[in-house]
């Protein structure tokens, strides 16, 4: 009867309302705890005196989009134009929604890598297309070969996610080398960049989709101001793709929001005129290290981390409970919440594994990772 | 190629658009002109610097479900379970959507009544679903007789618009009757019913959805903050549900949006511990009613107008153009937008009728009605 049977609460609702319920740290949901910039929250108060309250034009705020080119163009050397390849939407999510809606038809199917963030499979669903789970190598990398078998006439789409959620993977230039070659042999393949976290990277830079050449016409650039402006609540995010895509997805917008807050479209527009993004990685890679070195004597094993602000741990030297099990006696026994990795693998396959949110201030990290370190 | 492919740029996008090219009063796209409540920008700025940032719960912020339980309780008698019953969404839109794509499936049939607003048949086509408009009396009644034919097994939504855009009609007890009658008939039929003018109404008061208990099991109730508190730009709308249904349309929101900007929200939670709702119906019947006294020696010839912030007028005595032209020449020739008519009906058929948005401060109305006098 549903449409969607296999949808249950989401676990990042599941982990937020119970480490609230037990008044747990909560390092599940991936949200910043610390204040957003008063630059930003003070643009905010003054503009809520001003003429910001009626539709912005459906594609965005004319000022915000302008900006977002402005921004691609600094960080990445592209030049886009706002009235035809840009699209400000209601979070990133909004963006992945409406792009898949869009462009998917009945019977196409799409590449997801797994494990991956929960938000790709049900829009596929949805088009009554057909979820196609590709396995990331061991390292989290990505299998090319199991990849290009995975390809046929029937894929629309391969959705891929860098930095990646939950893993902090980040592609390599060959990496893209490798999708280049794929691409090169299935014309009408299309490719989604999820690159919320794009300003959230640490020893390697990010290498965005905005600058593969081979991928400018066939590629929609997804994002959000969310991860990068410490605002995970106001929901602004933004899609890039060229004119003949964003045509398809504008029509779709049109009917699934229309347009999206004008006060915080027009806020983040006059921020982006003063903000530095590029400040942001060496942020949080402080951060990452400082709670990393927080938990060298701890139980757990933590993985490499290249970007976001997620930290895979293992404790299977410590637990022989699955994953989910281990994370709700966390909050529980041990007062800290994270996520449970099974989560994001189509199987739920357990493997001891757990993702702690580390966008959090100091103070909160200190408290956690001394209740971490006495298990 | 294109799943939308009748999908064009809407009409308020190209109208509102050419008003402000050709700097014409802009009586096109409903939206008010005059400032918002004060109350509501003082919280708004306050709340910049409190802890409203992040993501809320997914269905909604909890203060905020528990202010439009109240409002309903308050409005129409009826108890709603904040937890169960309820979703915030990013506009009335956004609600219209999802509760469309968690509910309808391909083969399944949706009766739209014609003329109507020009949100409901895409989501239905997204589907793969087929939209079955049913015309509307020559009075803007909704003539049970055809919609009675027009049900089969096959139909699994009928979508009603009280009060209705763009002809201000509202549904007396009588329509309400008869669609008990209809439901009484098909037993899986359900309603959505798209209530965004709620408290805009007029000599008559507005007859909910929430009223009536038959529908209480079967029908998804739309509304918005954005025509309530002149703030259309905000995007914050809710759906009321029973929670069978509710629990499949969170399954769509959570992947659609996921939750709806946190400022907002907790703006319009404290805004509704003081506004008074019942206000808007004088504040706009005046608007009406002054806006009609500056037309009455004008060629125009003025509908009757029940509720909503839309006054649609005839100008067979003026021009024999079909209403796309007229309105085009009303702004280059004499500076003033509005909107066709045709727009709204399925097969685009002229009536000579426009529509003019009379959500405007009185200076606005008497520039534009002296505009309108001179032809
Ligand atoms: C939208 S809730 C999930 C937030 C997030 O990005 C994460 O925790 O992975
Ligand atoms: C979302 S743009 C249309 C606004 C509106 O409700 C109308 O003008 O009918």
């Amino acid at each position: 009867m549903s449409k969607l049977p296999n949808v249950t609460t989401s676990i990042f609702t599941v982990m937020s309302k119970m480490a609230s319920e037990y008044n747990a740290i909560n390092l599940s949901q991936g949200f910043p705890n610390f204040p957003v910039d008063e630059r930003l929250t003070d643009i905010i108060a003054r503009l809520a005196k001003e003429n910001v309250h009626q539709y912005t034009p459906m594609a965005g705020f004319p000022p915000l989009m302008e900006q977002i080119a402005q921004l691609v163009q600094k960080s990445y050397g592209r030049t886009i134009r706002p009235e035809t390849e840009i699209l400000v939407t209601a979070g990133a999510t909004q963006g992945i929604f409406t792009t898949i809606l869009a462009l998917v038809k009945t019977g196409d199917e799409v590449i997801i890598l797994d494990p991956s963030y929960d938000s790709y499979e049900s829009p596929v669903l949805l088009c009554n297309a057909k979820p196609v789970r590709v396995a990331l190598n061991d390292d989290y990398t990505p299998n090319w070969e199991t990849i290009g078998k995975a390809c046929s006439s029937k894929t629309k789409m391969i959705i891929i996610n860098n930095p990646h959620n939950p893993t902090g993977k980040i592609l390599t230039q060959d990496d893209f080398s490798h999708l280049e070659r794929l691409l090169s042999k299935h014309p009408n393949l299309l490719v989604l960049s999820d690159e919320v976290y794009e300003y959230i990277t640490f020893e390697e830079k990010h290498i965005s989709a905005h600058t593969k050449d081979f991928l400018l016409n066939r590629c929609i650039m997804v994002s959000s101001f969310g991860k990068s402006f410490h605002i995970t609540g106001w929901k602004i995010g933004y899609s890039v793709a060229p004119e003949h895509l964003m045509k398809e997805i504008k029509k779709v917008h049109q009917f699934l929001v229309f347009s999206v807050n004008s006060i915080s479209q027009a806020a983040i527009s006059q921020y982006l005129e003063i903000v530095d993004v590029n400040l942001l990685g060496k942020f949080y890679q402080e951060k990452r290290d400082y709670f990393q070195k927080l938990l060298q004597n701890s139980r757990f094993e933590l993985k490499p981390c290249e970007g976001t602000y997620f930290q895979v741990a293992s404790y299977a030297n410590i637990s022989n409970d699955d994953d989910v099990t281990f994370c709700k006696k966390l909050i529980t026994e041990h007062g800290v919440a994270a996520i449970p990795i099974s989560t994001f693998y189509s199987d739920h396959k357990d493997q001891k594994l757990i993702r702690f949110c580390f966008a959090k201030d100091n103070f909160t990290l200190e408290a956690a990772a001394k209740k971490l370190g006495d298990i």
